[in-house]
Order: C-alpha cells, then sequence, then structure tokens
C-alpha cells in the first residue's frame, strides 16, 4: 500500500490547482483537504505549515484525520517542489519524460511560464504590467510548444500542462469578462489577438489543455469569477 | 564514453558558476567555453542560445570546436534548469538524493535561497532593498540548514550547495567590502552581525562551502570585486 498523501488546498488557488491536475493525471491516492484561508485553522500553521500556505502536501506517516495532522508525516510545500516531487513518486506516470534532456525542457517550461506568463499576466490584472509583456510573453511559450498541439513537452501529459494549466484558465476569464484592473476593454481585446492567425497554435493547445477532464474536476470557473470580481475592481 | 558536454560560461557570472560547481562535483567532464558578454560572438546567438545568455549547455552531437556548435547537440539554458539536468545525467553523483522526500527538501533550499536570499540580497546591493529584508532571508534559510552544518541538506553536496555558493561568496564580498549602493557602513555591520551568536549555523556552512576546492576553481574573486566596483559604485 503506498504511503498516504493529504494535499491541502484551497479551491480558488491556481497554485493548489497545480498540485492537484498533477495527482489527477498520474492517477495517484490521495485525500484533498480544503482549507479556509480565511478563518485558518491554528492546527495548520502549528502542524502543518508554519507559513500559512497552500498547497502543501503531508507525506507517509499514519493515516490521520487531515485536520489531526502527525508529526510523523513529511511536509512538502512550494507548488513546483510539490510537482517534482509527485513526478519522483511516480516514475512511471509521465508527469516528467524519462530522457534528461526531455525532463530539461520540461523544466524549462515550467520557467518560461512563470516568467513569459504567469508574471506579466499577474501584473496585467492588476493594473500594474503591459499588454505587450503578456502577448510577448504568450509568444514566447508558444514558441516551446510542440506542433502536435497536444502537450506542453512531447507526447504526454507533464508536469509542464499541469503547470501552466490554471494560469490558461485565469487567462481565459480575463479575455472573456475583461476584469481586471487594466483600461476597460483591453481584456477583450486581448481575447481577439488571441484568436488571430499569429496564435494559432498556442491557442489550440488552450482549448485542448481546458477541456481534459482533470482540468473541469479542479476548476470552479464562477468561484473564480467571484474572486477576481472582489480582488480586481477597478478603483476609477 | 559519455556524450559530448560543452559549457558555455562567463567568469563573472554567480549563475555560470552554479553549473562549474555542479559539474566538477559531479567529476563530470566537460568543456567550459568563457563567452565574451560585451563582444558577444554572432555565433552564440545564432547557433547556441537566441536570448545570448550564460550560462547554457550544449549536450550530446558531434564533439566539435565550441565556436562552431553542432546543430545536433541539444540546447539547454536556466541555471536551475541544467543542475536538474546534471542530477539526472548523474544520479550516482549525489548531486540530488534518491530519496523523493530528501529531494524535495534541495529543491525547496534552492526556492528558498533564491527567493529569501538572492532576490533581497539583490536589491540590497543596488540600494533598492531592505537591511531587514536581507537579514530575515539568511535567517530563514539557516532553519533550513542541518544541523551537522557540512551542507545544505544531508550528508552529501547536492545541487542545493550548488545553487547558493555564489550567493555566498557575492554575500562575504559586500560584508568584507562595503561595496554596493547601501548607505556607507551597512555592508560591514551586516558582516558584524553575522558573525554573532544569532548566525552560527549559517556562518559556519558559509565557511565550509567557501572552503571546497570547487569553488575556489571557479571563483575569481578579484575579478567580482572589480566588477562590484563599476557595477554597484555609488552615486551620491
Amino acid at each position: 500500500m503506498p504511503e498516504q498523501l493529504t494535499l491541502y488546498l484551497h479551491k480558488l488557488s491556481p497554485f493548489s490547482q497545480k498540485v492537484e491536475l498533477a495527482l489527477i493525471e498520474a492517477n495517484a491516492p490521495y485525500r484533498g483537504y480544503h482549507v479556509d484561508l480565511v478563518n485558518k485553522p491554528e492546527w495548520f500553521t502549528s502542524k502543518v505549515n508554519p507559513v500559512g500556505k497552500v498547497p502543501t502536501v503531508t507525506y507517509g506517516g499514519p493515516s490521520v484525520d487531515p485536520e489531526e495532522p502527525s508529526s510523523l508525516s513529511a511536509k512538502i510545500t512550494e507548488s513546483n517542489v510539490i510537482l517534482e516531487f509527485l513526478a519522483d513518486l511516480y516514475p512511471d506516470s509521465g508527469l516528467l519524460p524519462k530522457d534528461p534532456v526531455s525532463r530539461a525542457k520540461v523544466r524549462f517550461f515550467i520557467d518560461a511560464s512563470t516568467k513569459h506568463v504567469e508574471a506579466p499576466l499577474h501584473d496585467f490584472v492588476r493594473g500594474d504590467g503591459s499588454y505587450e509583456s503578456v502577448l510577448k510573453g504568450i509568444e514566447f511559450v508558444q514558441g516551446l510548444l510542440e506542433e502536435s498541439g497536444d502537450f506542453a513537452v512531447g507526447d504526454h501529459y507533464t508536469i509542464a500542462d499541469a503547470c501552466i494549466s490554471p494560469l490558461l484558465t485565469r487567462l481565459k476569464i480575463i479575455t472573456e469578462t475583461d476584469i481586471g484592473r487594466f483600461p476597460v476593454g483591453l481584456g477583450f481585446k486581448l481575447g481577439e489577438e488571441l484568436k488571430g492567425p499569429k496564435f494559432t497554435k498556442f491557442t489550440k493547445y488552450v482549448d485542448q489543455i481546458l477541456e481534459r477532464p482533470s482540468l473541469k474536476q479542479t476548476y470552479d470557473k464562477e468561484g473564480v469569477i467571484t474572486y477576481f470580481k472582489t480582488l480586481f475592481v477597478r478603483t476609477q
């Protein structure tokens, strides 16, 4: 029997979603526990993660109630660290390829999607970034996609796909709803631009990724939209 | 015979140094090539790394003159991606432990040293950061160090040590020379504070890391000092 694995998550957190996607795609047994970050339980910071952040994984030790975590389990935090951990735990899952060069491609994709999509998009939605940086970043990441267009790297779902997927859902919300602190209409404009011939490969990839059952299972679209509306309300 | 591995580096680049440290510690055969970043050769951007950055590794393909790189080799960039690649290429080197939980510790250490030491120190030396953030970051990373104090994680040199080592050399320069755009004397003050009882474990670790032959072999201290003097000249 495999060691117990509990994922402490928040349903609206893109970082939690990355990890849950990888678990589902690897067909790994796990227990998910939603942490109320507004009224954070005392035991979470004292016994699971002193920094109080999700996602955090507990691994091994006795099988216990998630609300009574054991001191005997390993505690693993930081979403990208957890993704690598899952790939190590499940070497035959395809979460990472076997070949060192292909593994480097997956990691480069993760690095690129963080620097070139996550960071500019984060700034853009908060009204601090530039439209051009978002487009440029997407173009860069598109350049890394396989010609087949099904997955980020190679012919299998990897942690690169898990890592970028939550970003793609948020990008779609921005382009469909125009929610964000950028000038009115710029979200819609981004959506139109991404439908153009320059971004065919990227858009095809996004469409396929968003259709995956693992994504639908982990994504509360209405919840994220409501959250975005509160968080990124325009103040002028 | 192993595949050819060429490391394109700059002698004063901490990111290049990380990679070279890992190669040496893994006892891996490689060819180092210093790239003149000021007068960058045309072939470097056209045939090795379109972004033009070091470190970049070429792996495999025919054994060629580094100035005439082959299109048949894999090109791998981003220092942390290369570190993982080397750990994959040399699974028995100890660059990463075998156990998934220990591997996660190494990766968490890398993440922490980047976020909590590299970033605040970078801001501090440029005059944009805070002294307190640097100290707080060092304290956080100290908390992750093993009690034995020899290595970042476990009882072997890993990519966590390779990753933080160049930062430690730069930290030492700042505390010994006071070079940086922070207020005069603050570098010396940081040095004094790190000698105090609160930072014994960290300082012991730094001292041991800086004594390693791999570090001495890859570190041009006078060169870095001269470079720092040019880069971080105080303008007031």
